[in-house]
């Protein structure tokens, strides 16, 4: 067994002494080159780092981190693939109102194979295909060492990057399709910004139960593609905004009921629309602002429509009691994915292409697939 | 017995084989003037009739109307008094979305004393006191016919104007403080446009139970004065809008726990303060929009601050299942009355000062105490 230098293990073993702070506090300390290590130390981990919050294109090194110790029940993971999440932009630039201590590693969900395991550990063994879940920060490296509490056996057939991306935006689509409105098959729903991840899986999750779509798009140049490819999907009715300047929206709707359930992701006139398509007493939930414009409402939107705003945060969610549902939930939609029924564009990095996946992320390049960081 | 001419007997014999359309209807027919009665007549009543939408003060005018045939399940009620709501405004105006069809008779509330009654009533006599409940347009004369299912009989003792007043205001302030959030005591509310009638119920309702309010008026001459009012009634704080134009309002709390729940009856800047006061997931409910201004909300605090935005509206509430309970509601708001525990500034008018009052509560005199007609 290779032995370890002194320095290096004793900071793991103090930041193994309790469960915070995190891996990535490890970068506070001399990054003491520890190449040797033994079966109980996972091997150095190449990682996204940030040092301080700001424009994640500056901000984002790819460091090498020291070896971690394995303690009894931890699990040491390689990692396989990482999406870049917007609410991961959001936390590097320091904008989001829950972010891990800087220095942290980047990242907050992605698939993995169990790598090493613990003395203590059971019902996972090397090779297994793992999810942390509930998610949590530092998903972009090569080595991930935590409690095998925090890891969620995957069946392996499942497509890489679906695993890497199923625990933030689809399971946002389906709580969100479930838990604010009973939404029975022949119902409707209507969302703005339609195109984005959550959006086509709720197009997807929607048509699955039978139940109808009304989306709302940009207005841009290649929104007549855009919106073949979500009737493709299984949307029922794709409206750019430009569309619905006109008196009533409801009368594009055809055969379509009023929808009693809307969702809103960009918020300004996109927002006013969809609640312009709900019916009496219908709910708009909020779960993004891509226009960084808030949403206006009128008075008589809530006393005579009787209409209900309100918001959806994930990671809110997956703090409370009902988190526990949530890996039955990722089975049901990673089931759904090795299916077909649940598809969405993504485009598979190589890791060492990390600062092109990051801009392409940032928008730099106009539209782009979601960037899955594949290790 | 005196005798009845044809023509009118016939209009009311019309009206009364079917509930609608109400007595106003009869305003189509000529008005023959009808001045003797039978004892299954009704008085000839003296009511503010519109004949179209439009503002009141020009479309609002004093007509006799001819006598109603009292049926067997009937009371006729002299009204006593009716106040001047601001629905009752917008109903005239042809704004609100619910208004009995032209021509009608304003009001929509009041309270009268029993005249004579059918045949088949039970349970109420002439002299008693009572109100229609739930309250229905037509309360501005001075004979009223309807169904003794309509009245609700309440204690003599009961000053008149409160009597008149309490089935719309005071009870969406009490529906409005028990339906959203369980409040308790020692809990916190906060709204703005304190100083209306609703606002100034909710005051008062809230102290009665323990339950801190904090309250937000406009910038105006005499705002020191409101303030001292509504500290009187039990107001814990009373911040005017440019008061809290400060960092965090939270900050200006002292003792006073963060609201979960808050009331909007201004719109605009108001109602974005209202929002600021509120704790995470708190619930702020709009019943009225005087500034005409919409609501505009942050999509953070919809997202991290989890809050919720909802309406009021008592009509509506009036026509649910939960109705039954009103009269319940009212008893227990008219004891408050008699007690001297929910009190709100009136002004009672002679009926022939009909078009003084209607000025005063269309605001051309500046700020008035509500107006009460007293027949």
């Amino acid at each position: 067994m290779a032995t370890v230098r002194p320095v290096a293990l004793k900071a793991a073993l103090t930041r193994h002494g309790r469960w915070l702070p995190p891996p990535w506090a490890l970068l506070c300390r001399p990054n003491t080159a520890v190449r040797a290590f033994s079966s109980v130390m996972s091997p150095p981990s190449t990682a996204v780092v940030y040092d301080d919050h700001g424009p994640p294109d500056t901000v984002c090194k790819v460091k090498e981190l020291p070896p971690l110790q394995i303690k009894d029940d931890d699990i040491c993971v390689r990692m396989l693939a990482a999406p870049i999440n917007p609410s991961d932009i959001n936390r590097i630039q320091g904008v989001y109102p829950v972010r891990p201590p800087v220095p942290a590693v980047g990242g907050y969900e992605g698939v993995g194979e169990v790598y090493s395991v613990g003395s203590a550990v059971k019902g996972l063994s090397p090779g297994d295909w793992v999810i942390p879940s509930p998610p949590s920060s530092g998903t972009w490296q090569t080595y991930v060492v935590r409690d095998q509490n925090v890891w969620h056996k995957i069946e392996k057939s499942t497509p890489m990057e679906y695993a890497a991306s199923v625990a933030v935006n689809p399971l946002t689509a389906l709580r969100m399709l479930e838990d604010f409105v009973d939404v029975k098959s022949g119902d409707a729903i209507v969302q703005n910004g339609a195109t984005s991840i959550v959006g086509q899986c709720l197009i997807q999750l929607a048509r699955d139960r039978g139940i109808h779509s009304i989306n709302i798009i940009r207005d841009r140049a290649g929104s007549d593609e855009a919106k073949e490819k979500l009737k493709n999907l299984g949307a029922d009715q794709v409206f750019t905004e430009s569309q619905l300047e006109v008196k009533n929206v409801k009368n594009l709707l055809a055969d379509i009921p009023e929808p009693a359930l809307g969702f809103n992701c960009v918020g300004g006139n996109a927002a006013s629309l969809v609640l312009k398509f709900l019916k009496q007493s219908g709910i708009m939930v909020t779960y993004g602002g891509m226009s960084k414009k808030p949403i206006t409402v009128s008075t008589s939107s809530f006393i005579f429509k009787d209409l209900s705003l309100r918001g959806f945060w994930l990671q809110k969610w997956l703090s409370s009691d009902k988190a526990k549902e949530s890996r039955v939930m990722i089975d049901y939609l990673l089931s759904l994915a090795r299916e077909g029924k649940l598809t969405y564009e993504m485009e598979l990095v190589p890791f060492n292409q990390f600062q092109s996946a990051l801009d392409k992320a940032l928008g730099k390049l106009g539209t782009q697939p979601k960037q899955i960081i594949k290790f």
